[in-house]
C-alpha cells in the first residue's frame, strides 16, 4: 500500500557519482519528471547535498536529500536540518543510507522532526529485522538495501526475494500504515517488475540511471517494470 | 515475563565512576551476589570495561560488559568482540546505552552475533518508539531510559510513568519473548516497586549503588521494592 | 603573511540559522561582495550545505562549503566531495569545525584531496596545540576558535589574546606557509583589528553576522577594524 | 632517542585475536617480560581492553590500554579514562590506531589527560604528515603505521623506508622529545633492525607475534634485531 500515492514508485538517488552532479543533476530530474508524466508512474530523485536546491527549483516531482541530521535550525556548520528542508521544496529525506549510517537514536529523532514539519522520511535498512526496527520509529517509508549488493547490478529482487518478501511481510505485520521499497541492484525494468509483485511498493535505484548513457531510456525501462507490476 | 529468569531484575551499571572502579568494582559485585542470594532477587552487574574480567571471575552473578561492537575475534584494536565474551564467563552485554549511542545497524549486528555465542543483549533505548526498534531486532531485552533523567536521582518510574507504561505495552505489543527493565534516576526500593508494576521486568541502576557510601544497604532496598512487586 | 592575498580577511560562516539559509544566504552573499568591494578588505562566505552552489552562482567573492568529506566522486550517499568542489566555484572548504570535528586521518585526507583540486582548506582548531597540528597537515589555513567561545558574542582576540598569540606563534614558526584566522565570539570592527594585530591574517565570523538585523552595515565595521589593523 | 628509555623498543599490540586473548594474554605478557629480561630489549605490551588489568597485574613490563577516550571518570558507560589507569598500573595507552580512529580534537583532549596523570601516551599515524600533526599534539611517542602495509606482513620498514625515514625527519625536526615507532606489517628481526637504522626508537608489533605458534621465540628474534640496531 502506497501512502495516498505519496512515496514515488521510483525514487533515483543520484548519490555523489560525477555523471549526476551538478546541472546534470538537474536534467536527471527534468528526465523524470518527463517520464512521471508520460507515464504516470511516480517517480522521485535524491541529488547530492549540493545540487538538491537546484533540483527542488528545476522541477515538480518530489525530491529528497540524501541525508538529514536531528538538529533544529541554529549553529550547526556542515549539517543538514529537517526544520529548514521545507523551505527549499524538498518532499523529505532519506535517512540511515548504508553509505551514511545513523545513530539509532538519531534516526528516530530525525524521523519525528520531518514528520513534525509534514516532510517524508525514507529510512534504509540493510536486512529484514532492521527493516522492522526502522519501521517501528514511524517513517513514512523503509527502504530494504541488503548493502553487499548495492552497486552490484545485481538486483536485490532476483538475488534475494525471500529476503525482501520477509521485509514486506514484517514491516506491513508491524506498520501497515509505512510503506515499503526495496533496493540494492535494480537496474532493470524487470527488476522493478519483481520488486513489486514480492510485495514492494517502489524500488530505491541509483547507478543503473545515474551512470547510465542513456537515463532518460532507463527510467522509461524502469517504468515500464513498475507499470506491468501495477496493471496501469 | 522474564526470559526464563535469565534477566535479573536489577541490572547495576558502575560506569566509570572513580567509586565503582578497580577492586571496588569486585567488591560492589560480591555485595550484589550477597544480596541476590539473601533476598531470591536477582541481580546483575556491568562493569568498566577494563574491570569485568575480575569481576566475572570473583562472583556468580551475571556480569554484563558496558559496550560491544560488532566485530569477530581478529584485528580490531581497542574494541570489544562479542565472539569472545562468553570466555570470560559474561552472561551478555549492554548495547547502545545513552552515553555509548551506537549506528542502527551496528545494533542488530552486535545482537544477533550475542545471540549466535549463546549470550544476552540488553539494548538501551531512549523512547518508547526506540524501544520498539531495538526490540525488534530481537534482543533478549530493551532497557528503556530517557537521557534526560539519567544521574538526576529523579526515577522514570515516578516522574515519567505513561512512558515506561507506554514501551512495556508496545514491546509487549510487538516482541512478547523480549524482556523490557527500565532505567534512569531509579535510586530507591519505592522506585523499583513502580517500574515493575508498571510492567516492567525489572530495573537497570547506576549511581544510586554505584556512588552509594553504603551500596549493600541500597542494593538491599532495590531488592526488597522488586519482591513487594512480584509478591516474594 | 596573507598567502598571496588569497584567503580572506573575513569569513563569514553562515551556519544553519534560518535567519541565514535559502534566499537570505544569497543575499548576505551579495552584501558580502559590496562591502569588499567598497572597502578593498576581502571577504568570503561560507554557506549552509543546501545553499552553497546558489551562492557561488550569484557572487564572485570566495565561497567555501562548510564541510567536506575525503571521498572521492562515487557511491558516497550524503557526503560532499573535494574532487568535485571546483565544478561549482567553490574556493575550497572549512574542515573540522567544532560543530563538525573531523578524524584526523580523515581531515589529512580531505586537505591533500583539496589540495589536489587547486582548492583551500581552512581547518579548524580549538586550542594553540591543535592549530599546530592541523597546521602540519598542510592546509591553507588553519582557524583558531576556542569552543567554549563559540556564540558567546565574547571574542576570543578579547578574552584569550594570550592564547591567539599562542597559536599564530606555533603555526607561524612550524609551517609559515599557512594562513592563520581566528574566531568565537568575534562580533565587533574592533574584535577584528585586536585579532590582526594580535598576528591573525583574519577572522572566522557567524552568528555577529548571520543574525544580524543590519548584516551589512555589520559587515561593513568588521571591514573597518581590518582595515585599520592592515593600514588599508 | 627513547624518552629516557620510557618507551619500549618494541611494543606487541595484542589486538583482539582469540589467539591473543583471555589467559594467552597473560602467558604472552609473561613471556615479554622474559625476554626484555633476558636481552636487555625493553617490551611493552597492548592487551584487548578487556584483558589489560590481568595482564598489568602478572607482569613487570609497560603495559598500554589499546585505546581511551577524552572523559574524566564519571557517567561513561562503555569508555575508557586515562583519569583511572594509573589505579591499574598501566604505563599508558594507544590511541588514534588505525583500527580504532579519534578525532583530532579527542587525540589532544586524551594526550593532555595521559600526561596529566603521568602516563604514556602512543598516538598512532598513517602517513608522516599525521605522524607530524600527531607529534604536534605533545604525546610521549608516534607510531608511524601506514595502514595498508597492517597485517600484510610486508614489513613498512622493508616496504616504504622512504616514508618511516621521512616521518622521522618530520617528528624530529618538530618535536626531538617525541619518540618515534613504527609499524604495520612488522614481523622479522630484519624488519626491527631496519626500522631503527632508518632512525626509528622502536616498533609497534602484531600478528607476527599475537598469532605465532611460537611466539616467544618470534620476541627474541625480534629483541636481537634491535639488538643489532643498538649495538647491545
Amino acid at each position: 500500500m502506497m501512502m495516498g500515492g505519496e512515496v514515488p514508485r521510483i525514487i533515483i538517488n543520484l548519490k555523489l557519482y560525477r555523471e549526476s552532479s551538478g546541472p546534470r543533476a538537474v536534467e536527471l530530474a527534468r528526465h523524470a519528471e518527463e517520464v512521471s508524466s508520460e507515464t504516470g508512474i511516480s517517480l522521485g530523485i535524491a541529488p547530492a547535498l549540493l545540487d538538491a536546491w537546484r533540483v527542488a527549483e528545476a522541477v515538480e516531482v518530489p525530491v529528497y536529500v540524501q541525508h538529514a541530521d536531528p538538529v533544529p535550525a541554529g549553529p550547526h556548520t556542515g549539517h543538514v536540518s529537517p526544520s529548514l528542508l521545507g523551505d527549499y521544496g524538498f518532499s523529505g529525506a532519506l535517512l540511515n543510507h548504508s553509505e551514511r549510517r545513523m545513530l539509532l537514536a538519531d534516526i528516530g529523532r530525525a524521523v519525528r522532526m520531518l514528520e513534525g514539519e509534514g516532510l517524508q522520511s525514507i529510512v534504509c535498512a540493510g536486512g529484514p529485522g532492521e527493516a522492522l526496527a526502522a519501521a517501528s520509529l514511524g517513517p513514512t517509508a523503509v527502504a530494504f538495501e541488503p548493502p553487499e549488493l548495492i552497486g552490484t547490478g545485481v538486483s536485490v529482487s532476483r538475488a534475494r526475494p525471500e529476503a525482501v518478501g520477509e521485509a514486506v511481510r514484517l514491516v506491513r505485520g508491524a506498520r501497515p500504515d509505512v510503506a515499503v521499497l526495496c533496493g540494492a541492484g535494480v537496474s532493470s525494468g524487470e527488476d522493478v517488475r519483481r520488486a513489486i509483485e514480492l510485495g514492494a511498493d517502489g524500488v530505491l535505484v541509483a547507478s543503473a540511471v545515474a551512470k547510465s548513457s542513456r537515463p532518460r531510456e532507463k527510467m522509461m525501462e524502469l517504468a515500464a517494470g513498475a507499470a506491468a507490476a501495477v496493471g496501469r
